[in-house]
């Protein structure tokens, strides 16, 4: 999908060889954000900080030393991660246009493996939908197609990659958030496990379902990104006990994969077709259809626990007329209605659906499914149809990805073909809890037979 | 507090020798309960079973094998734990006199190791309530002086041993629930960290706050039940991962105790005494007193956890007009009307609370507290006066012991002295969360100092 130019594992080599700079990186990237203004990716972007971070870099380098392998890569950064150099505003017009003085924990990793963090990317307001069309900033627009949506709500990191600003870009996800844009714009993301990467400093949308992670434009630079991001971070309870990203290896075994069916987990034809392709092409894999039942009644838990989250974070903020777009209060204010036995039901359902998932379905490596049920919908359609549904582009959107989150699994996407119109479709992995190395290897095994293989 | 003959221990060790049978065992429990109905500790027991279980036992014996320590040992059951034997009312009028075809997975590991199960002890209503004065079967009464109330709600199994009737028996607590009355009584109770000891086939009161556990005659019996007890369930998946109790050494170095005070932590001056001096007497452990503060606000966060659960369990029973008293009713129907704003709060709260306990004191090994602020009140009266504070006796028998439900802490209550009325006073000690086995070798240090050198 991408030229093998594009890496962050290329820039990585290169800058190893002295081919380039951290300053010719950062200079290049510059310049591109400059041609692709109209896509709306960056809502703050600093050249004089981004150079001064990049000759810092280039300065350690001369000096015979480097913090890590990221050390000189611009990096760029969701709008909803706080950060000491830029405004943090979930592009919502209720924070200040100020940064602070803090530093998310995953921001401030990058910053000490000597990353170029590259501005801060456009995002859905507070992260409360999945098209990146509703923004303090306008909406984002997709590099492979101006006239369709990223997806979202990280849709300016999705974009920034996608076309070929920066090689990674941080996102989180609560529904789907990185892997929606990562899909749309045809390139790779990743969610970890629930509690392997720090939210630290990260706005939250619905704390028992947001994940930070990286998207970028391959599986390798994922792979490194995760090293740098993933284990435990004192300042964020969730990742106690978790263990640091282990490098992952070639695939040592037949992986099991089981690909989700039923009734809510409909998809278009063209989507369809371009994933079963794609699993035809991975000959290392088994692939076992499973109907996989109740789709409806664990998106209705998903949705209860993300509107009670969301409505208990912006409770204070409520009361004031800024902040929030007519949607998204609506949105808020309903949540405030929902009683208690409604969500302790919801998260009955989410522990009945972790042990579906966990013992249900027999043994499986990964849970394979389309990303996005269709490509990328064009700017102003509200409505999308598949598979004899009729959908919002809203849900459209989070209608597979969702699964992830309710069951704190890991996922990624990796692209896996183009529709008619040429825009990307993905293909997402979901592994078992606590097994992302497990899982990268799986995609990455998939992605070298479907991607590389040309 | 109560003679050496009357330990399980004792009795395992005489059938051990011959010096007695089970059914020897049986007929002088049976006559015990018989002696001692007033009490109105069982609501269940028929000899005929209790007689061919203990002759089964000796059988086995004669033909040279048992099935364990506990084969041949009578140990009462709680009503709220499902018996294939007896009727499971939780002493409610709503659940039929009929037997089920299940046995809860404490009972039937009890019955695998070759007790006798000895019938069904009296308990406050859907254990919703500390007082054991409101049951279908009328109140239990305190065998250490009949006008008084045992507290609850696992008042008939304390009654039961603290009787003399049997010496150890199942309980469990939400709030305190095996640790109240086996205070109130003079006993030795103890309630596991959560998820160590299966609830599978316990009627709950409030699934993230129940925990079942024994109460017994000394704490070398509580030793030998949680080694059957405790360790994985299939059945319940709080349990996945956890490990069996293993037997408890002496203690091998000095434990720290921190003895906890400040607002909402008050005591009668009586019951301080009592505690002050038994931890005189353990010369082994250093104590600090440490103020906790904002218990108002965490005890607010475990009862609005207990009204929501215990009203999404009862929800469907809340149509009928049977099966409540009007006070039970009258909490479940306010159960109702809490909104998912206010359980997420509470939920926040405790882990919070958590935390706190966890990082918030220091080093510690035990917390060290009364388990009761009073003693066992008497029969009618309706509030209770100790340090400068004016408390129902429902909430008075509650005061301290809810803490360890709130953090899934393991509570011990151990007897340390007798009021000015001759009323048994009970010392509480809390463990980290795991530390089962741990707090068990505490207590027993205290215990030995404090009830043994006598």
């Amino acid at each position: 999908m991408r030229r093998k130019t594009d890496r962050m594992i290329d820039q990585i080599a290169a800058l190893g060889r002295g081919d380039t700079s951290a300053r010719g990186l950062a200079e290049t990237a510059l310049a591109q954000a400059q041609t692709l203004c109209e896509l709306n990716a960056f809502v703050a972007l600093d050249p004089d900080k981004v150079l001064a971070a990049a000759d810092a870099s280039d300065g350690r380098r001369r000096a015979g030393f480097t913090l890590g392998p990221l050390d000189g890569i611009p990096i760029a950064v969701k709008d909803n991660f706080l950060t000491k150099d830029y405004p943090t505003t979930a592009c919502s017009d209720a924070l200040p246009l100020e940064p602070t003085d803090v530093d998310a924990t995953l921001v401030a990793r990058l910053r000490e493996g000597g990353a170029v963090i590259f501005g801060k990317t456009n995002m859905h307001e507070w992260a409360y939908g999945a098209t990146n069309t509703t923004s303090r900033f306008g909406p984002t627009r997709n590099p492979c197609n101006p006239g369709h949506i990223t997806g979202g709500s990280s849709g300016g990191s999705a974009a920034a990659v996608a076309g070929g600003i920066v090689t990674a870009a941080l996102g989180s996800d609560t529904g789907g958030s990185i892997r929606i844009p990562a899909s749309a714009c045809g390139i790779y993301g990743f969610k970890p496990t629930y509690g392997r990467a720090s939210r630290h400093g990260v706005l939250p949308l619905s704390w028992s379902l947001d994940a930070p992670g990286p998207l970028a434009a391959s599986l390798d630079d994922i792979a490194v990104l995760l090293s740098c991001l993933m284990g435990e971070d004192a300042g964020y309870a969730a990742t106690r006990g978790s263990h640091p990203f282990q490098p992952v290896a070639a695939l040592s075994r037949k992986a099991r994969l089981v690909s989700l069916t039923g009734p809510g987990l409909e998809r278009s034809d063209e989507v369809d077709a371009a994933v079963t392709a794609a699993l035809q092409r991975a000959q290392g894999c088994t692939v076992e259809t499973r109907a996989l039942p109740g789709m409806r009644r664990f998106f209705g838990a998903w949705e209860t626990i993300l509107h009670c989250e969301a409505t208990a974070y912006h409770q204070p903020r409520l009361a004031t007329a800024a902040g929030f777009s007519p949607v998204t209060r609506a949105h808020l204010e309903a949540g405030q209605y929902l009683t208690a036995q409604e969500l302790l039901r919801a998260q009955q359902v989410r522990a009945e659906f972790c042990a579906l998932l966990a013992s249900g379905l027999g043994d499986w490596d990964a849970l394979v499914l389309p990303t996005l049920p269709v490509p990328a919908p064009a700017m102003g359609v509200d409505w999308q149809e598949f598979g004899g549904r009729r959908v919002s582009t809203q849900d459209s959107m989070t209608w597979f990805c969702w699964l992830g989150n309710l069951a704190g699994l890991p996922a990624v996407t990796l692209p896996c073909g183009l529709s008619s119109t040429g825009l990307p479709i993905g293909l997402m992995l979901m592994g078992r809890p606590g097994q992302d190395e497990r899982l990268l290897q799986i995609a990455k095994f998939i992605d070298t037979a479907v991607n590389q293989t040309e």
